[in-house]
């Protein structure tokens, strides 16, 4: 068993109650979640590691609720452009040269990203799950897969078949039904999707409504804003979730809250693509359950839930021009609980006793973690991916004091990365 | 001398050029930094350190160009209200409680987060510049003293006082005027620093046009916005500066570009407290100069240049519905050279021979800045503080490697904040 002790423990079973206390962890399992246990009941013990949090905060890791990780490739390449602009003349275009291998090395490097901002899954929408799904199981990283089906790539065919094989219990890797978006998705694909979702009980997962142009189109070849033509094709029949959600009429909400459907929000992609800010505020006030997602490092572009976690009541704040709004509490659900239960992670989303121990350490010892008046909010109003001390997935510590334990070198990727982008860039 | 060699190297003299190089340190001075030196020039010279640079990043550090530092002991206390309520409500009153050592600590408690951040100079308006500037002495940290004089604490004689005695040729410590704001101080008082500006040719600088509820109360009391108000009192006869500056009108701007007076924008806390976002887009088309502020920990929460920076360019895409303005070169130089220039830091701007050695090293050997298409891109748009390796104020390390070097250990300052925080708010 591995101990981590003298700790502030937040489980989230009931809120924020921060314990004094500590943690045990039992292969992939939560074994002890709570209160300081005395000294009487720990003789016979035997600790296969002994950590010392000095005070820092044992917590759930974070879910990143939103991202096509091997966009890496793409980082500080395209960016100051329109979103449709930067899709089909940035993205698109060297997309296409990518093999799956590529995606393999380059997912690889998002997951180190995300373990140094405390993020212990992802849901992750690219091209190739195959080889996603491995680079995240050598890596022993949390992955929930999403069908990126549109007209030019993955069929239905294969997203039942990854559906079947990746949905296995005591895994790392499982899989949603998605599609990329209703405009590169024909309405006869998008009713196979809907078909799929009937079949297997399951949600369904996709972009929609991230640009007003993207919106105005959809009401021009539909006459329905994306929502309600989704909707109409009966795709949410077993709820699931939609990413971004920024321009949105309050039909389109009554919608989403009808089907329980999940608002997965990106606002750190849809400002730099000025896309606009998502109504958060009124999402909660009526109930929408919210996630966050950092979207790809193409648009945003780096991989960090704090820059979420502090834009997310920032612009929510801005947005109703009142500072009262989107507290530190909420956003800190979104981040973790919202996050699990949007990708369907039950078994990941509390520290509780047998639950997965899919954890974080964060480090108080940091002056912008003083003084404590707060931690919720120092978390999320001043935290940052330097707070992270420790990152766990399924019992194995994965990053610790700024080392990777990810079964490859960290420079071995970079390396590949640079290799990758060179080939496909030229020199 | 010190010698940090085998990394890339930003002197900023020429805009954004990257060179494969090294910087030289001789006491508190520049004394080389450009291309790699061969192997024959070094024969003969003593290296009191060599650092390997690991091919990171060698630049001019940040320079935060507003804050309030001692208001650490107001982080995650103050939170959730509007900026009015805020100030009357949870500064002001809790402000009053604080003794002049009191600051000194708190003060030292954000000089640590500054370094974090690559922050290598603040320009600090607070309620006794004596103890903040002994606090920045005692750190060997830089800071620009900035008035605060309003109608409750401060008077002009005091300012006079302490801008002969803090602005002395090759000290850590300097002096600006500065009011609090104008609607904290008397239109007399007012006419005093004015006359004190013309009396020393100096600039002035003070917060400005921060929220919508200011301008609207000036303009009842006045019949001006703030901006010309200030104006028509003389106050920009020798340029300075203004903080926030987010409800402008354009003649507003035009006073301001006539007169030579920086814009310091605070993008963190403009969000915060539901203030707004800068028409900084505008600004820089007029050719306003610009810098960066954190602003204090009160309202931001955080003292952390890689946030600010991506708001600035993320709030302008947003604010102005166009992905391709204000781009990542653009908001380095306002971080880092308009910060230098808006703080009367001519003497560490750039990385240039004979200059101060206020620089930070950026470790590029971290997942968020790979690939390398663009350093610049990279630092903004995915940069953190987890990347600061080192921060080096007046030749002097401060930081390197999570440690600090600031003549008083971290637990300390930690502990004496507690302790202060304690008293004022009780247990």
């Amino acid at each position: 068993m591995i101990r981590i002790y003298n700790g502030k423990v937040l489980t989230l079973e009931n809120g924020m109650k921060f314990l004094d206390g500590e943690v045990w962890v039992e292969d992939s399992r939560i074994a002890y979640a709570g209160e300081k246990v005395s000294g009487q009941y720990l003789s016979g013990l035997q600790w296969e590691r002994s950590i010392d949090a000095r005070g820092g905060l044992i917590m759930p890791g974070f879910k990143n609720a939103h991202t096509h990780s091997a966009m890496t490739f793409l980082r500080s390449h395209a960016d100051d452009l329109p979103l449709l602009q930067w899709l089909n003349k940035q993205v698109f275009p060297w997309e296409a040269k990518l093999t799956p291998e590529d995606i393999y090395h380059l997912s690889k490097l998002a997951v180190m990203e995300y373990l140094t901002s405390g993020i212990t899954a992802n849901f992750d929408m690219y091209l190739t799950p195959d080889t996603i799904a491995q680079a995240s199981r050598d890596c022993g990283f949390r992955t929930v897969l999403c069908g990126a089906m549109n007209d030019f790539s993955q069929s239905v065919e294969q997203m039942e078949e990854w559906y079947q094989r990746y949905n296995q219990p005591g895994s790392l890797i499982s899989f949603q039904l998605g599609f990329h978006a209703e405009y590169t998705t024909s309405r006869e694909n998008l009713r196979c999707v809907a078909a799929l979702s009937s079949k297997y009980k399951a949600p369904v997962y996709t972009h929609s409504s991230e640009g007003q142009p993207e919106v105005l189109s959809c009401r021009e070849r539909t006459g329905m804003t994306p929502t309600a033509y989704l909707d109409s094709l009966d795709l949410f029949q077993h709820g699931g979730g939609c990413f971004h959600c920024v321009h949105m009429e309050t039909e389109d909400l009554e919608i989403l809250k009808k089907r329980g459907v999940f608002v997965i929000t990106n606002p750190a992609s849809n400002l730099k693509l000025a896309s606009g800010i998502a109504p958060v505020r009124q999402m909660m006030d009526m109930g929408i359950p919210l996630a966050i997602g950092t979207d790809g490092p193409a648009s945003n572009n780096c991989l960090d839930m704090f820059r979420e976690m502090f834009l997310v009541t920032g612009l929510s704040k801005y947005r109703e021009n009142d500072a009262s709004v989107t507290d530190a509490d909420e956003v800190l659900k979104m981040a973790t609980l919202g996050g699990a239960a949007a990708m369907g992670l039950a078994d990941c989303d509390t520290l509780s006793e047998g639950k997965q121990a899919d954890l974080i350490l964060i480090d108080v010892n940091q002056p912008n973690m003083r003084p404590f008046h707060n931690l919720t909010k120092n978390l999320v109003y001043s935290g940052s991916k330097q707070n992270v001390r420790l990152a766990m997935v399924a019992g194995n510590i994965l990053y610790e004091d700024g080392e990777f334990f990810i079964g490859e070198e960290p420079e071995r990727i970079y390396t590949k990365a640079e290799e990758i982008t060179e080939r496909i860039f030229g020199s």
